[in-house]
């Protein structure tokens, strides 16, 4: 794949994964909740989790079809995260996307309950609704994506976010910490899920950890950058929120410009850790460069 | 088994569950989210859930130690949905079992992550932890779980629950609706989910259906008589609240006596539906039996 060829890849990729998030949700009584839970997953968004998994899938020769069900339980589990991030006992958001946050719109108790309803809804959606690979591979993408997002993942993460705001004193340790769980660890499984969908081996496997690590913790990297030089009509969301918490950044720490170096050099150790793969890695590498090319 | 022999029955089995739970969760860093997760967990409450999954697949000539696994994820996505409902946003309770509720101990953000948490892993640990069986078998067990759970389950019927708040035209069809799901529907998957795992057929699973849509209802009728006649000291939780909530129930439809022999009725149905399995149905007539006479 050419570089010019990306946009229309991405935006390909974006269109299948949103069609099949459509069809995954029929709305019937209490309506409510499953408006609830389609509103916040069909609001938009980039996509870009279900694209990975869909293109670690097909880096070792799979078939999209067989992780398209695993691609919509990834974004089901990082949607129920982002409107349990949005409550007023959490970061107390009120607009995600450019819309007005889940229980903005239908209130404290459904926007629990559409979040703890999306997150079963995946994992019942990858058992019964992946076809292609032995049941012995589903259980073990089932087993990363429950490993990715409880407390050993995305919920640890939060965990100890919550706890250093306000602490100016954070270490990069624990921002490391804090990232590489919120943020990293769903990236991960993306790409594990995928690869195991596809028919990859553990050696597989390990050069994906590397990559999503790596993309992750960029991700992270440019999303503090953002917040501090975007607006929040940009964004999508309310901007400038980790100064008014008081959250350590990387930026805070490092300074915008050598943090935008770093987020560059881990695109570089992504990109170098499927140099095996020759051009077949071309989709992951212009994904990599995608992340980190958002505050341009 | 005789009945004289079923309260140490009923013992055996709560400790040998307590041991496996104690099991499941090692406390590490960040200590609060995998403390929080325990407290509820680890609380007490008769573990009918998972006694009910380990009855059942006995009853099939299966191996307690191949329904464990499950059995133990009931009990977390059980207590996840007692963690959520107590929330502010929610039931707002101080009191569960008799201690404080998770957010009265942890606050509101952990307890919703504790939750958030201990669904996922529920589901990582059946796909993880489960051996005697095939692979498909737990594909289906998991399929089983999401359903139960999911806004097709436990979370549609608290939805419902919520809306008819405060509605005292509140009809019968729609107080059976929230039982069904909310009650009834982990319930169900309970016994399916050890039947699946115990070797069982359709066949089997339609009995136990059965079995288990009787008794959840049986269940909540009792739980409305109990919140009428029992104090808070004996249930653990605040009484009267029902009355407080202006919540049609069992009791204010029918009146308190017609209501219990509506549950003595249906625990005959319960045990007519397993009357194919001769003895070996012994465990889960006394479970039903059990189940009612919580009001003597």
């Amino acid at each position: 794949m050419l570089s010019s060829e990306f946009p229309a890849y991405l935006a390909t990729r974006k269109a299948e994964v949103e069609s099949a998030l459509d069809q995954t949700i029929t709305v019937t009584y209490p309506e409510v909740i499953y408006e609830a839970m389609r509103y916040s997953l069909l609001i938009g968004g980039k996509r870009l989790r279900p694209i990975l998994c869909l293109a670690a899938c097909e880096l070792l020769g799979g078939e999209r079809a067989t992780a398209m069900a695993t691609a919509c339980a990834l974004e089901m589990v990082h949607t129920m995260s982002l409107i349990h991030d949005d409550l007023p006992a959490m970061d107390n958001d009120d607009l995600r996307r450019g819309k007005p946050t889940n229980h903005r719109v239908y209130g404290e108790a459904i926007a629990i309950l559409a979040g703890d309803a999306l997150l079963a809804y995946a994992f019942e959606w990858v058992a019964t609704q992946t076809q292609g690979v032995s049941p012995a591979v589903v259980l073990r993408v089932i087993g990363e994506l429950g490993h990715a997002f409880a407390a050993t993942g995305v919920i640890g993460g939060q965990v100890v976010d919550l706890a250093s705001e306000g602490r100016p004193d954070t270490n990069l340790e624990t921002l490391h910490f804090i990232h590489t769980h919120k943020t990293g660890a769903l990236l991960e499984a993306c790409v594990t899920c995928g690869a195991l969908l596809g028919g990859g081996q553990d050696s597989d496997l390990e050069h994906l950890r590397t990559y999503a690590q790596s993309i992750g913790l960029a991700f992270q990297i440019v999303d503090d950058i953002l917040d501090v030089t975007a607006s929040s009509e940009q964004l999508g969301k309310t901007a400038g929120k980790d100064l008014v918490a008081q959250k350590v950044t990387y930026p805070s720490l490092w300074g915008l410009e050598a943090s935008r170096q770093k987020a560059y050099d881990l695109v570089t150790v992504a990109k170098d850790s499927l140099s095996g793969y020759g051009d077949a890695a071309h989709p992951l590498h212009y994904l990599a460069d995608y992340i980190v090319e958002r505050d341009r």
